[in-house]
């Protein structure tokens, strides 16, 4: 929300429609996983590999929350910090499509799939992208969908 | 996903369409809301107090993606973990509606809106819930909604 107190490269202007990101990857060790599933999600596949071998997932896993939360990270370090961002009002579509073990290497990627104009506030502009997560088998393991606002680098009126 | 090892009182019956639960509070400290901005979504207003009088937040608040890990837990310790759960694939319309600040104290309510036996299964139901967060205020602060699959106490064909 404090777009101006950031050094901005990346304004509204900058994400067209059809574009895509590498947002780099990260990679969570068990000590991660469990430590994050014992504040809040403390199901026994998350909280030790005998757990998880004895679920259908085979292992110690993360947590979904976990996940999504390493996908900001990435998200807040390669992408919104330079950026003129605004905020998030919220995701859709948001799926778990595979476990994710530790060691892991998962890679981000946003895929912008629409940009407008915000009506109601010409210094605004609006995108819709899908983020998703690979691991290094190629396989995604989350993604989702949402809508961002960004300050544009000219206001609309200004053109 | 390991049912079996857990001591269950929650089956697939006994999660109705149209029946709500109350599961319980959380509150964060702004300790806690730092600690999880500094692992996950380093941005200005979720790292201090400073940071947040100067967004339009008005101050320090959690991050989205911790709010949501909050609820987890109130879920897993008031719910999933007495339940026949088999897990989720993901959640769909999430919402972040307000700010959460330190020291709000956060209530989640589940509300099933619909349940089915999974056709595939004879020993499995799915049911979809929208889970809803409040502040002291009364007011919403995230909202979600989604699938869960859990085992029936009696299976389809048994019946």
């Amino acid at each position: 929300m404090n777009a101006d107190q950031r050094h901005i490269t990346i304004w509204w202007e900058d994400l067209a429609a059809g574009s895509s990101r590498d947002l780099g990857t990260i990679s969570p060790t068990a000590e991660e996983i469990i430590a994050f599933a014992s504040q809040f999600d403390p199901q026994p596949f998350h909280l030790s590999e005998e757990g998880g071998k004895a679920s259908l997932f085979g292992g110690l896993c993360a947590s979904g929350w976990h996940t999504c939360s390493m996908a900001m990270r990435l998200m807040v370090t390669n992408f919104l910090g330079q950026s003129s961002s605004l905020g998030s009002p919220g995701m859709e579509n948001l799926k778990w499509l595979k476990p994710v073990y530790p060691g892991d290497v998962l890679q981000l990627t946003q895929h912008i799939v629409e940009s407008r104009p915000m009506a109601s506030r010409p210094d605004v502009g609006l995108i819709r992208s899908q983020w998703q997560m690979v691991n290094q088998h190629g396989q995604p393991v989350m993604q989702m969908e949402g809508y961002g606002m960004f300050r544009r680098r000219t206001p609309a009126a200004a053109q």
